[in-house]
């Protein structure tokens, strides 16, 4: 997914990363989810708000999340079960519960597992909505590992060639850790670009990119057009000419891992209305000394970041390195909430009977 | 890597696999590999030309270990030896050998980790080309397990915004096994064409596609011109605004693992002119049942192919459908060699005065 450094606008409210955090560890709370089940789910929303990825954060999210839990489609006193299990891995039953919170749970294991043998690997199944996916890969880096997370979604993308959607936006993040920089955290989807990209496009009246979606019959839009009104999302690459035949493969790679492998199906099963999930850690002292791995990472990070920009750009940045920027900012400025926003949670509070923090 | 489908012309030498191998394997003893290494090293190159990757096949690559071995810069002997291990893990030093035929070594040993405690997983430094990449991950398909090879190569890529290549074209393979259906196996670059795409555009004249690559000073050429001079290969995506910072950031985590967790540096390191390669197993059994796991294989990668076309169109493939289809072929009809590739081979035979075996 794409961080999404929205614009500061007038009527923007700032909120504190901590009070946001309290209120809706309070919504979460009044949803039935156990107290520090509640407070997880918050973290790993308002996560995604300061460090800029505002598309998987509670402006965005905690709406639908209300509206899982109050429909009865998310649990929020899950039953996870352990289906399968070795020294290395495990398929777990979520029993319905919402991802933001079984996935660290899920990475927990992981890096349970990895300590124990080197590498562990979690699939969970029967599973609800993700979140930031990088939130679940990022657990890993304290303990010195490196952390996988991806997860498989309901089909909006096509195959190349095709006319229906298949696929989901199914993300892949991989974080590693370094010594004094900050980790390289990569976090995108396998689609060409995220829907809400398409939709904030819409809402302003601006012109699609060529390559970014195709119309209803799965030809790709090559010409700079409006939004149509239907159409589907391409694979990374767009086009067959443009390497779209790789994102498809990789999209395919995280439904079989995180769908597939989960045992109770994959994206677009017909009437699977959930998703599944994959978390891995590998310890890199099963490889090498961690702290000439992570001085080497800061090389590397540096050497990066220290690239000769092409002509019309100042810098080149390198994974994790524009949230982490967004991260310090906004852990001293706050988060800038659209009025809208504030106006349903205080509106969602006041209906709970809870206080709102801000 | 693409599968390069060579058009069938009036000067290629068809050649039956077997006869390609046995003069292959032959020319590699007399570089100084043992016999049975040979005649891996020999399987690896046939089963690219066999599958249509003519890339990574004995017309493009065998001239080049030749003279690597010639050179020395290639050690027929390696003494691989075991760096670090745990269950799970192993980082390998490869003592310059060639990565056709260490990393099945390497992923042999990831297969018995894998058996033993559910995935195995290891890296390969100090290591030189990998070949098909493809073919070390579909190794672990006859143990129902999922493959997975990555190799983190010289630079050749530019970094998003960058105008100095920091990557290689750092390739992802993933094999999965099914049922009744030829297994899911995807292998790409990260960059958005491959490199002999271009040459080859250049020695027929004809135009570049836009987003394929950049020119001398980093920016991408989005129009349809004749191949420059000096060029960079481009992140997959092309662009930004067509996600090539997804490209970008896939191909550092290949860098990473590959690379980095070898202990022993990156693509981009000065003066490196080697590879580091990284394979893993995942044992299904410890996800899912392996029967139901490949029948939801089949399932899936029918449902995949049978996806309505888009318009120009006649059907949707899946990773490995083609390869799968074009091996059946050509294990019939024998691979089609240029007169010049067999001319060189023919010179090489000679030279050695060993035998051709066609």
């Amino acid at each position: 997914m794409l961080p999404q450094f929205r614009v500061q606008q007038d009527d923007a409210v700032m909120v504190s990363g901590d009070d946001l955090k309290t209120t809706v560890a309070a919504v979460l709370q009044k949803m039935g989810v156990p107290e520090e089940d509640a407070e997880l789910g918050a973290d790993v929303m308002v996560l995604a708000d300061l460090r800029g990825v505002d598309s998987h954060g509670v402006s965005n999210m905690l709406r639908s999340y209300v509206r899982g839990y109050t429909s009865g489609q998310i649990n929020p006193r899950p039953n996870m079960r352990v289906i399968r299990e070795t020294p290395s891995t495990a398929n777990l039953d979520s029993d319905r519960g919402l991802g933001i919170i079984t996935a660290p749970k899920g990475m927990d294991l992981a890096i349970k597992k990895a300590k124990e043998v080197g590498v562990g690997m979690v699939t969970l199944g029967n599973a609800r909505h993700l979140g930031m996916a990088s939130y679940h890969a990022m657990l890993a880096l304290e303990h010195d590992m490196i952390g996988v997370c991806m997860t498989s979604c309901p089909p909006r993308v096509l195959p190349t060639f095709g006319a229906e959607p298949r696929l989901g936006t199914n993300p892949i993040a991989v974080a590693v850790p370094a010594n004094k920089e900050p980790p390289f955290v990569f976090d995108a989807a396998t689609s060409s670009v995220a829907q809400n990209k398409i939709e904030i496009a819409r809402r302003l009246g601006a012109k699609l990119e060529p390559g970014w979606l195709a119309a209803e019959d799965g030809t790709p839009i090559m010409e700079e057009v409006d939004v149509p009104e239907t159409y589907s999302l391409l694979p990374l690459g767009g086009t067959r000419e443009l390497g779209s035949h790789k994102g498809y493969g990789l999209s395919c790679v995280v439904d079989i891992l995180a769908g597939v492998l989960t045992g109770v199906g994959y994206g677009a099963v017909p009437g699977r209305p959930n998703f599944g999930h994959y978390v891995a850690a590998y310890s890199i002292a099963g490889f090498d000394d961690p702290t000439h791995f992570k001085e080497t990472m800061d090389e590397w990070l540096l050497m990066m970041k220290s690239t000769a920009p092409a002509p019309g750009h100042d810098r080149v940045l390198v994974a994790g390195q524009p949230e982490a920027e967004m991260e310090a900012i906004r852990r001293v400025e706050g988060i800038p909430l659209h009025q809208e926003v504030v106006d349903f949670i205080h509106d969602t509070c006041a209906e709970l009977a809870i206080p709102c923090a801000f």
